[in-house]
C-alpha cells in the first residue's frame, strides 16, 4: 500500500519525553510486513518494577493477550515484548506456540523466565505468525537494550498510524522530581473495550502493584475507554503500566493518599492525552469531536449518550461536511435509548446553544455555528436536563479517508 | 444538490402493483423542497378497513409520530397523509399545531375526523413545517382520491431514494384471490427500531384489527427490523399494514389458524421484499449483504452477533473494497458482547468455509472467497457452534457514495 498521508490533526511534533530510570528501550526491523522500519519493540524493566494492564474484552482476544494476562498475574513480568504488522489473533493453537517459541528466545538472551515477558502484537488478523523470524532478534534485541528511545519506540509500534503518539508529565513527590513517559499506537477500529491500540507507559515513581494496576484501570476509563473512532473493538489491546520504584519516595499504596491522588492526576492527564492523540490519528480523521454530555439521569446514560452520538455515523459525516446538521444529534439521541425529554434537550455547538423547549431556539443564527463548524476542533454538547449523570467522550469525523484506508488496507 | 445516481443494486423495474378494492391513492406536488415532483400523498381507505401501525422506538420521535400513534389507538383510522421533505421532527409543540393545521383541512374535504387522518412525514429534522403550504392542497388532494398509482405513491415518499420501491404477493383464500400490496422509502438512518423508513401496505384481505397488528409487529421484526444501513434510527419511522376486508372470505382472527398463517407467510414475503430494497437503495450502496448466524447459544445472542457484523464500518468498509477480510468479521464477533469460543467459531463467505478449530483452515484458498466478494451480492455465515440460536440481517457496504450523500445532504 501507498504511505498514508500524515493527519491534519497531528501534533506539530513528538513531545520530548526523557529516560527514565529503571526502563530500558530496544527496536529492530524485522521485515516481516514493513520494509524499512522498525516494527519489534522491548520495555524492559529492572528488577523490582511494580506491572499493571488491561487488556482488550473482545471474546475473540487475540493469543498474546492470553499470554500476557497470565504473565502479569504471576507478579514477575519484566518486560514487554511488542510487534507491528501481525496481530497473532485468531491463529488457533498455533498462535501460542508461535509465541512460545520466540518468547523462549527472549527470555534465554534476557536471562529471564517465559512468563516475564509480555506479549503485544498488532496488525492483521488471522494471518498465521512466523515464530522463529522474530526470535531471530533476541540476541540484536538484548545487545540492544537501551540504545532505543521513547520516540523510536512509538514509531516501532504503528500500523496504520500516520504519526508516532507520545505524552509526558512530570511532578514532586515528597520533595523528588518524577516522571511519567507514555507512547501509543492505534487509529483504527478504536472504540470502547480497549479498541486496537496499544499504550506502554512507565513512571520512575514508586508505586505498589495493586495500588497501581486500581490508578491504572480507573484512569483507563476516562482516556482509552472515551474514545471511538468507528465503534469497532479490536481482538489485541493493551495498556501497560510500569512504575519503576527508582524515585526515592515513600512508596505509594492508596490511591486516595495525598501522593497517590498528585500521581493519578498526572496519570490521567498522560492518558488523556494519548487517548486523544489516537484520535486525532483516527483514520481519515479531518476533525476533533468532543462530545459532552451534562445532566442526564445517571453517568450510564450519559455515556450512552455521548456514545450514540460519537459513533453515529450520520453525526460523523456531518461534521466531516462542516454542515452543523443538529438534528442529527437529537437522532442520535433518541435511539441511544436513555431516557429523554424532547423539550429539556439542550443541544449547544461550538458553546452556541441551538434547541430550547423542543425546538430549534427562535432566534437561532446558524453562521456562528457554521463557523465553528469549519474549524478542526468541534465541541458539542447536550444538556439533558434530567439529572446529574455525565460524560465526555472524543472521536473524529468520518470521511473519505477512512473509506480509502479501509476498503484497501487489509488491517 | 444534485440528483442522485441510482443505486447499482435497483432493480430493473418497479414491479406490477395491481389496483386494491377499498384504498384510493393520491399524490400531489406541494414545491415546499423539492421541484418537478410530487411529495404529498394521501392513501384513503373505505369504512370498514383494519388498521395497524409499528413506529420508531426513538426517544426523539417526532410530532406526526406522536398523533399517528393516538389515531390509530381510536380505531377509527381512514387514511394516511404523508409529506416528504420536512420530517417535523423536534419542532416543538409547534410541530404539533402545524399538523393540526393542515389535518383539519384534510379531514373538512374528506368528511372525515382529525383523529381518522394519520400521518407522516420524512426529511430534514428541526426544520419548521408550514402547515398551511400543505392545508392549501386539501381540496386538490381530495377531489384526486383514486387518480395515483402505487408507483406515483412510491416516487412521492422519497427522499435520498434513488428509486422507489414496491412489493406485491397474491395468494387465495377460500377460493378468493387476495392481493397484498406494498411501498416503502429509505435509504439512511436505517437500523432496527424502526429507522428513516416509512412503509404502506394494504390487502382487500379480511382481517380483525386485533390480528391484523399482530401480525405486522411480527413480521416488522423479521423485515424492517433486521435490515441496517448505518446503525442509526430515525425520530419519524412509521409502517401501516391495512386490511380493506373487501375479499369475500371468512375474516381472520387468528394468525395462527390455516388461513391466517397463510396470508402472514405472503406478507412477510412483501415486508421482507421491501425491507431488501431499501438496503439495496442504502446510501451509497454498491453490495447487498446477507448475514446469517447459526448455532449461538440463544436467538438474542445470534441477532447481537449479526447486527455486530452488519454495522461494524470496517466489515462494510473491506466488502465495498471486495477485501476478503474474514478477520474483521471476527473482530465483530467477539465485540458483540454475545457468548463466542473461538475454537468453535466457523466463518463462511459465499458458502465458503474460512475457519475451523480457532483458525484459519489448512487448505484455506483464498481466490473462491474473493471472486464470491468480487460480485454484488455478498454472503456471510457465522456458525457459532453453541446452541440453536439464529438470525438473519441485511445490510449494504459501507463505501465512498455513503460519505459524499451524507457529508453534503442535509437529511
Amino acid at each position: 500500500m501507498a504511505a498514508l498521508r500524515p493527519s491534519p490533526l497531528a501534533p506539530a511534533q513528538f513531545p520530548k519525553l526523557s529516560e527514565l530510570a529503571g526502563v530500558k528501550l530496544a527496536t529492530a526491523a524485522t521485515g516481516l510486513k514493513y520494509k524499512g522500519r522498525d516494527d519489534l519493540f522491548l520495555i524492559l524493566a529492572d528488577d523490582g518494577t511494580s506491572f499493571a494492564g488491561v487488556f482488550t474484552k473482545s471474546a475473540t482476544a487475540a493469543a498474546p493477550v492470553h499470554v500476557s494476562r497470565a504473565g502479569l498475574k504471576s507478579g514477575q513480568a519484566r518486560a514487554v515484548l511488542t510487534n507491528a504488522g501481525n496481530a497473532n489473533a485468531f491463529t488457533g493453537r498455533a498462535g501460542a506456540a508461535e509465541i512460545s517459541t520466540y518468547r523462549s528466545a527472549f527470555a534465554a538472551a534476557l536471562g529471564l523466565t517465559e512468563d516475564q515477558i509480555l506479549i503485544a502484537s498488532t496488525g492483521v488478523i488471522g494471518e498465521p505468525l512466523n515464530g522463529r523470524a522474530i526470535a531471530d532478534f533476541a540476541a540484536q534485541i538484548s545487545q540492544q537494550t537501551g540504545t532505543a528511545s521513547w520516540h523510536d519506540a512509538a514509531l516501532a509500534i504503528r500500523t496504520t498510524d500516520t504519526f508516532a503518539k507520545g505524552a509526558s508529565r512530570s511532578l514532586m513527590l515528597e520533595g523528588q522530581r518524577v516522571t511519567i513517559n507514555g507512547i501509543a499506537k492505534g487509529s483504527g477500529m478504536i472504540a470502547p473495550d480497549m479498541a486496537t491500540m496499544l499504550a506502554y507507559i512507565a513512571t520512575d515513581a514508586a508505586i505498589a502493584p495493586a495500588c497501581l494496576q486500581q490508578m491504572l484501570e480507573k484512569a483507563v476509563s476516562s482516556s482509552f475507554n472515551s474514545i471511538t473512532v468507528d465503534s469497532d473493538t479490536s481482538t489485541s489491546d493493551s495498556v501497560y503500566l510500569l512504575a519503576t520504584n527508582k524515585a526515592d519516595h515513600q512508596p505509594i499504596t492508596d490511591i486516595n493518599s495525598k501522593q497517590g491522588k498528585a500521581i493519578y492526576t498526572s496519570l490521567q492527564e498522560v492518558m488523556i492525552d494519548l487517548a486523544q492523540q489516537i484520535v486525532k490519528d483516527g483514520e481519515g480523521a479531518s476533525k476533533f469531536i468532543t462530545v459532552r454530555v451534562l445532566a442526564a439521569e445517571t453517568d450510564t446514560d450519559a455515556r450512552t449518550i455521548a456514545f450514540a452520538i460519537a459513533n453515529s455515523p450520520l453525526v460523523k459525516t456531518a461534521i466531516a461536511g462542516a454542515d452543523a446538521n443538529w438534528g442529527r444529534i437529537v437522532m442520535a439521541v433518541g435511539k441511544s435509548g436513555a431516557k429523554a425529554d424532547r423539550d429539556q434537550l439542550e443541544i449547544s455547538i461550538g458553546g452556541i446553544v441551538i434547541t430550547q423547549n423542543g425546538q430549534r431556539k427562535d432566534d437561532y443564527d446558524e453562521a456562528p455555528v457554521a463557523a465553528h463548524m469549519a474549524g478542526d476542533d468541534i465541541d458539542i454538547l447536550v444538556n439533558m436536563g434530567l439529572g446529574s449523570g455525565e460524560a465526555v467522550v472524543w472521536t473524529c469525523d468520518l470521511t473519505h479517508g477512512y473509506i480509502a484506508i479501509n476498503a484497501d488496507y487489509r488491517s
